[in-house]
């Protein structure tokens, strides 16, 4: 049996129907804090999740796979249980590192109680596009150095494990992912363009370093809608790093809006 | 004589108030496009720097300070004159580099026309505080961790030679400043704070690498009342590197507004 850690949007559900079709077993395990827009088998909050994992193990289940956009959670040490109380100090340690070193914790966490944890790309292979662009404009020659640069950018971020996301315009920097996520990013610039250069692209690419097990970043018909408000030429994701959801509808918003989606190969 | 390259803010006005104190001569350039509140005794654009480079050795300019902020010009090529078209391959390098490799190409030019490029601190040297608390708030335990986590952002960013700034809280970034520079980082998440970790602190410092000839990051009054705005704990700044204008008005901003001012050593 597979446990699904859901957080929020659609990614959950597509996983959960996927794996229905093949006819896997599957316990989903919702967050009580933000329990997204899936029925949930149990709901469960960081400070129980000693008690989760016993439930899982009792329930057989040898894999887990975390999909869905996650809060950092606050530790509310009033709620902790008897069997999460001993993890204490590892997760004080993971609330203090960047959101990579927090998932690996998690991950370990799994892997310690003789679970496998697989990436939601495993399941649904199809999320991670080929190389290539997928709408009618394509990248032209400025797009194509805002790319590199924008990779250059996510790559030095990556260091300090930050942001997977930045908006490149003449080579520039205009705007760089925070925790506060892409959406954010971009309505920061949208409306406040002026004095700043036109056009630009959103560069989105995994940090060089992460666990791809976890959540890949992920991006869908929202990001090109946000894109297109901001300004935004087009969008460039890297090639097999960045999930793509519900791809047609997508691309029909770009088509729409006059932007390209381009899915790059690492290194341009 | 001295040249003063003058752009926005009132650090022009303090170096020529000081520099007319001590007697010396200034003669103080504009920015055709954006002259600042200083009466220049010329005004110039990049397209034609290569007729103000002539025109400041025919003066006898020995010296030069660029000082105030400066928005990346557009190269307009119908402007061009004769004296910079030579110049023409050297700017589109720089332009298409970083601001702190593009600054560090204006550097090279004045220095092969016989000038030395001064920082505005050494001719205001007070600019840069000595280490400490300069308010009646001081940070607390959390507050110096997210400090530390600020110092490792800047320096991380810095590879890329983006941002000098960054917000932090809980040892998340919550933003991180780009091209549209601090006041649009800390406006990004005023009235924003929901889901993300109260209080926190704006961290600034150099890049690591950056040519300290040029201007040094700046803060003062607008700041701090920015920082109060966008619901931060304090200000840290790198003692050394990061110039504090209005200082005795900029410490009562902080102090109204019960947040700390810190000039942390670089390294803790």
């Amino acid at each position: 049996m597979l446990a699904l850690i859901a957080g929020q949007g659609r990614l959950p559900e597509l996983l959960i129907e996927r794996l229905q079709m093949a006819g896997s077993d599957v316990f989903v395990c919702g967050y009580a804090d933000a329990p997204g827009n899936i029925e949930p088998d149990v709901l469960f909050c960081l400070e129980r999740i000693g008690g989760l994992l016993r439930e899982l193990r009792r329930r057989g289940v040898h894999e887990v796979c975390m999909a869905g956009a996650v809060q950092r959670p606050k530790l509310r040490p009033w709620r902790l249980d008897f069997a999460t109380l001993w993890l204490l100090p590892r997760f004080l340690r993971a609330l203090g590192k960047g959101d990579d070193g927090a998932l690996r914790e998690v991950i370990t966490l799994f892997e310690e109680n003789g679970m496998r944890v697989r990436g939601a790309h495993e399941i649904l292979p199809e999320l991670l596009p080929s190389p290539g662009v997928l709408t009618r404009v394509h990248p032209g020659r400025g797009d194509r150095a805002d790319a590199a640069r924008g990779e250059e950018i996510v790559a030095a971020m990556g260091a300090a494990d930050i942001g997977q996301a930045c908006v490149v315009a003449a080579r520039q920097a205009l705007a760089i992912e925070a925790m506060p996520g892409t959406d954010w990013m971009l309505a920061s610039i949208t409306g406040a363009r002026a004095g700043l250069p036109a056009g630009g692209v959103l560069f989105k690419a995994p940090k060089p370093g992460q666990d791809r097990r976890a959540d890949l970043p992920t991006i869908g018909p929202g990001t090109l809608r946000a894109a297109a408000g901001a300004g935004l030429r087009g969008v460039v994701i890297e090639a097999g790093g960045v999930m793509l959801l519900d791809r047609d509808e997508a691309v029909a918003v770009a088509d729409a809006a006059g932007l390209f989606l381009w899915v790059r190969p690492k290194g341009g």
